[in-house]
């Protein structure tokens, strides 16, 4: 007997997904590198959830199928609550797609760089991950993913780690030559000035993602939405855990879904502070993007950025470093209050003058 | 372009679990059919929930693996964290298991009849799902288990539906005698005299099972636990969702773990009521096997139950009824409150005498 002998081969041989470091409760850091909002969210949300968990409801299961949210996302998005499957995070959704559209050995295609949990998921499942160079672009982009034969496609857009949004024209043109499911992953869509909704009604092929731990401040609850056709919502819904959504999450959810108008000044914020620290960040010499989403990728002005993540973690400033190859020379910073803004350009100012 | 040619064979052949049938938000009815236990959770783990929902954290990611609530299930059972692992409801860590350990077309044996959930997710996984009667017993069940080559075991004890629990050296016999993982789920054993938590120490392929939404009167929350050796809870968690406890279960968890003397009460009162119930059961022509959970398996007088389960539903009390042929003349029906119990049998004592 040994256990590792017991452990699907795959398995043994991956590493697991490395989250971004998240600090211990109570532990004082200006925290900018997993792209949750830096306001809280709205009072009305909060108070749902405090209602919630002080009724008799927790001793009993949660509606299994998320109804009440699926109908107030339908209503928020214009859908039909056919068109929705409710996740324990958009995550949770990313891993039910795998597990309803790739068997064995078969192929999920991303242009990449992008969010490096679609590869762990896709050696999860068994599948071949590949990925084709975002720099590719335009139709030989589109062109080079249906070659590759997917049994899925992931799209993200806004796309993670550098924050542009491909045109919508393209995901219709993906979504047309392939074959298979395309995923578009909108996780940062509430601070991006379009979405890809109304693509939905011509293409049966598409299913869009949201989360609720960006723009809706809901990270530590875990919800994700998936909007698709019908027909494709209820294969998900087979491979869904029964009750994979708890009922203070589904209270939340409905809450916010019902409330968007409160989340706008939050919103609009980041996005306010996100042009301003584009341009702050610039001035400084660091080479940095276009953002539609939440964080900006700054190239430092010269070398590798690891010494700048390293002496902002040692002043308390925590933002994302990736050590791959073409992502090196960059730091992923989260777009905080104006505070904690001022603070990471002050800490920069101080060691670039050191 | 056809939906059903892109989804795996295996998901679309199948037609997805069917969880016991979930009233709606304030639909009254006495709910004696998916074992919640009938009393809400103490005040202490209510109000660390409620503490939770007021706070900052909600904008954040929880903690990734649930540290906290490992340590507090290490100090509860007395183990090490490292060989726990918690899961978004003890589905979720079913659902770890397959993915862990069952690749394509491998055996997933269990004794049967049990919990219909294990067959559908051996399905999603692409494995083959095979039950041994518990009729054959003994030494010849754990012979037939080991002998149907098995890359994944399911126990449950005590057993749904019947409720009886195996002996503890059935359940070591099987581990010795079968080279690959053998899940005991625990998911009642809060409502049992004793339980295989002391065997993790014996046996390296033993994980066990827990479940928050019984003895623990939080279903609502989706809340599980598994016990392994360090290494085998060291593959589950790369499998695991990064975030698949959000934060404010694992503030309840915690609260719970740190506080099992409290539910102390509602436990002792659930399974004194098991004990007036059976002989109710009894002295009015039914057929109760023994219980060591929190349901009674009730065989009816004569004839099969639907009729009885239709007339309970029609006066408002759910219990569950199960189609197959072996279970056909049976009903499963949760230990309530003694007001519900009451209302229960005045029901029957209704349908029985008309």
């Amino acid at each position: 007997m040994s256990i590792s002998d017991w452990v699907r081969p795959g398995i043994r041989a991956m590493a697991g997904y490395q989250p971004g470091e998240q600090p211990a409760p109570g532990q004082r850091v200006i925290k900018l590198n997993t792209n949750e909002n830096p306001y809280p969210a709205p009072a009305v949300v909060l108070d749902a959830l405090r209602e919630a968990a002080a009724g008799e409801a927790l001793r009993r299961y949660p509606v299994p199928d998320a109804r009440p949210v699926r109908e107030a996302a339908a209503r928020a998005y214009g859908l039909d609550p056919d068109q929705v499957v409710v996740g324990n995070g958009s995550d949770d959704l990313l891993t039910m797609l795998l597990r309803t559209f790739v068997g064995p050995g078969e192929n999920v295609v991303a242009p990449a760089p992008t969010y490096s949990l679609y590869e762990t998921l896709t050696n999860i499942q068994g599948g071949a991950y590949r990925e084709v160079p975002w720099g590719v672009g335009g139709s030989l982009l589109v062109r080079a993913i249906a070659d590759a034969d997917p049994a899925l496609v992931f799209i993200t857009r806004p796309n993670a780690p550098f924050g542009f949004a491909c045109g919508l024209e393209q995901v219709a043109a993906l979504c047309r030559a392939v074959d298979a499911p395309v995923v578009l992953d909108e996780a940062y869509a509430d601070f991006a000035s379009d979405n890809g909704l109304a693509l939905l009604a011509e293409h049966p092929n598409l299913i869009v993602t949201r989360s609720f731990s960006k723009g809706f401040s809901l990270a530590g609850l875990r919800l994700g939405l998936g909007f698709a056709h019908p027909e494709v919502a209820a294969e998900l819904h087979k491979v869904r855990d029964s009750y994979n959504v708890d009922a203070l999450a589904q209270a939340g959810a409905a809450a916010a879904l019902d409330n968007l108008d409160a989340y706008r000044p939050n919103l609009d914020a980041v996005v306010a502070e996100r042009a301003r620290m584009t341009q702050a960040l610039r001035e400084r010499g660091f080479r940095v993007a276009e953002s539609q989403a939440n964080f900006l990728f700054a190239r430092v002005p010269h070398g590798d950025a690891r010494p700048w993540y390293e002496a902002l973690k040692e002043r308390g400033i925590l933002i994302r470093y990736f050590p791959d190859e073409e992502l090196a020379d960059g730091l992923r910073i989260s777009i905080g209050t104006p505070e904690e803004n001022e603070a990471l350009l002050g800490v920069l100012d101080g060691i670039s003058g050191g």
